[in-house]
């Protein structure tokens, strides 16, 4: 296997102290945010634990808790919409992420570039964008 | 007082129906990821409840719920370091916000433009960003 571009993170100990800084909630949790590599589009937010963090950094195939279903998730383990990490960044107070991330396809699963298709207008909400055809 | 650019909803029914779109979790929060206006660099990432929502909308001055303090936050209020609302989404679940704002000064408090200036590496982190002199 090629080494990927960006699987920068591989010793045990790095990501040891990488999680050290992360300051994960009372369920074991901490928001990722995830955003396109090189035109900065913020496509969707999702959580992480520890496991999740770990999979993420040693693998640069980045991985969530689902909350839903209490489980480890490969992003596009399903659908093939994958990311792959080039770099993770910790707030100041360690208490959110900031990935940036190559996404292949649609990051959404209505299956539209991003997750943040509804903006608040004077009428409520406006629809900004159409899922991607197949 | 002259109406500001971007402080476009103002009818309580449009912020009800905002408000209705939102899933606020068990403690009636949702986290906010504030996103600069124009570069797209995200800034940090805070909470907002009900209350915190429609303030924001209202007045386009970006408030938040801070956990610390347990009251909400109207972002700069101390610091001057404002945040002014140019547009608010709400992504596919409805538990997550974007805010693309235009942001006064440094947006983190440690006097940082933003709050993730703590990138993983192969030996742990490193610092990439310098409090701004004021």
């Amino acid at each position: 296997v090629a080494k990927k571009e960006g699987a920068a993170i591989v010793t045990r100990q790095a990501v040891d102290k990488i999680l050290d800084a992360i300051a994960f909630d009372d369920a074991g949790l901490v928001p990722a945010i995830a955003q396109r590599h090189g035109t900065g589009e913020v496509l969707m937010l999702a959580w992480m634990n520890r496991d999740a963090v770990r999979a993420t950094l040693e693998s640069s195939d980045v991985t969530y808790w689902s909350r839903s279903r209490q489980k480890l998730w490969r992003k596009g383990e399903s659908s093939g919409h994958t990311q792959r990490l080039i770099a993770l960044r910790i707030d100041c107070d360690g208490d959110a992420l900031l990935l940036e991330v190559e996404q292949a396809g649609p990051a959404c699963h209505t299956n539209r570039a991003n997750c943040f298709f509804r903006l608040a207008t004077e009428d409520g909400l406006a629809m900004t964008s159409e899922p991607i055809e197949d």
